[in-house]
């Protein structure tokens, strides 16, 4: 019995190890693709210029995992206003070196009673902390709302900016600095005691705004990758701790924070919410308008049908696979 | 009115030319891609030969979308004899310049007392139609049951081999060519009568072996993709037929069938399972593997914790994304 789980954990690290080769190997894909796909997504963007309504439509039409965050509230603004969305892998787009996974969400805006803002841009970066999480994180962003009665969040984001601008004056991001509820001052307490009230399912999507995620700084995510690298270069010379030993000892580490690290969070599926965008909506934003269109130009011919024969039609259809 | 029409088929047709351009491409992307990645799945492979009944667990864990046709009865084949999975991008492996979607899932099984064979392989190829449907075909694969009452399909994969062979007689595979029901022959009658009798819920997963899709020969689908970068060449000169007038066309010619063509398909959704595996299964393999162990080498340290403790342990875990 010994001797099996002896080699499941020999086995575990060598897969873990697999998982992280293939993670890289993945991240040079993307790096190389992105700059491959530029010229067609700009493209894109001229040809959308001159559909009104494009990116309202498409967002009308999301996908239920994103679609979930859209509030009633919400869609009267963006099928008003929205104007623009564009994604943009900010380092590795040029042929950068970079991380593919930070990105850059910009959202224009026409003239509307909501908000004085005409570019919304929302930018995550992808970092590891020293405990071996990952995630992307972000830093909130203020909108400019015309009146508190306007203001879709309830105070929600102004606070969160307020909290914000008061951590940064406290030195860079630590994961491992988080400050105990009893602890909160007065800002903090009232943006929990808000977050409580709203409850999970009625925050607007303007909240995502304000998502922070992992309390990472740049400098903590290089250095943690960093060890990452070494420890593993050890490991396969025989002579380091092992994996189980390693994230014994991080373990350790993190053992004073009991405290939710997520705590004062507006928006906690902020970085979901930016993959949707990034991986689903933007890639698939033609076949979303399609969708949102019921545009089938084959059945253009026959729109004397009556419903039924159309319904039969549809069902006939051969299925095609998403290609 | 009659101009805005017009301004948003130009644009529609705009769009719908990006959408192919996109999904060439992606395609070379794939292409490029899949070659850089088979080391690591090599090295995977190896790695997982160490663990007994790795792919029965990861099958197991499988997605929602993959385990709605996994039976209670194919689990039970599933995790006593599955020994090993493999995925091939046959045409594009070895740096082939074919279509990277073309796959095969090569499944390999311990002695057992349902079938003889200790190796299934399905393959699968991306085909376009003259009518412009896309999707996965392939051919149906016989399994050698070791009796009767052993067939986890009941028999119906060994009538839709016996139809397959019989229509293999009559030429090759025309997409437009669609048998009506009241010309079905004795087998296609009785394999008509089992799709009825088992009903969607109830078919095994092993019926997988047993998919068709679409029935294009390869020349039919060489000659559709030639036909298209034709039309779309010409039309961009600007003496071609437009988009609608060609789908119109295609709709005349298919106007004759009005059978469904998919009518003795034992297992409609195959090609789904086939991007399932491929897409999901395949390359999330150790995550589901390791879901499936719930081996959290963090934990191991804490197994004299109560079980409320390890709950509040995991609560308090931050997000990680999947990257």
């Amino acid at each position: 019995m010994a001797d099996e789980i002896d080699v499941s954990l020999a086995s575990y690290e060598e897969l873990m190890d697999l998982e992280k080769d293939f993670e890289s190997a993945e991240l040079e894909i993307l790096r190389q693709q992105i700059p491959l796909l530029k010229p067609l997504y700009e493209k894109r963007t001229s040809a959308i210029a001159k559909i009104p309504n494009f990116w309202a439509l498409v967002f009308e039409q999301a996908p239920p995992d994103l679609d979930q965050f859209i509030q009633p509230s919400d869609s009267a603004v963006l099928l008003s206003s929205l104007t623009s969305i564009s994604v943009s892998h900010f380092d590795v787009e040029n042929g950068g070196k970079g991380d593919p996974r930070n990105v850059a969400v910009t959202m224009e805006f026409a003239e509307n009673e909501w908000f004085e803002d005409k570019v919304l841009v929302k930018k995550f970066w992808h970092r590891q902390s020293k405990g071996n999480d990952a995630g992307l994180v972000s830093e909130p962003v203020a909108i400019k709302w015309k009146a508190a009665d306007k203001d879709l969040t309830q105070g929600m984001l102004d606070l969160a900016i307020k909290v914000w601008e008061n951590d940064k004056k406290q030195g860079p991001s630590d994961s491992t600095k988080v400050k105990k509820e009893k602890d909160y001052n007065a800002d903090e307490k009232a943006l929990k005691a808000k977050i409580e009230a709203t409850g999970r399912g009625g925050v607007s999507f303007f909240a995502w705004f304000g998502f922070r995620g992992l309390n990472v700084s740049e400098e903590e995510s290089r250095l943690a990758i960093e060890k990452d690298k070494k420890d593993r270069a050890e490991r396969e010379a025989g002579n380091a701790p092992d994996l189980l030993e390693a994230q014994e000892e991080e373990e350790d580490d993190d053992e004073d924070d009991d405290e939710d690290p997520f705590g004062l969070e507006i928006f906690p599926e902020g970085d979901e919410v930016a993959i949707e965008i990034t991986e689903d909506l933007w890639p698939n934003a033609i076949k979303y308008f399609t969708q949102a269109q019921e545009v089938d130009v084959s059945d253009m011919d026959f729109e004397e049908e009556d419903e039924d024969e159309e319904m039969d039609d549809d069902e006939e259809k051969p299925k095609t696979n998403g290609s």
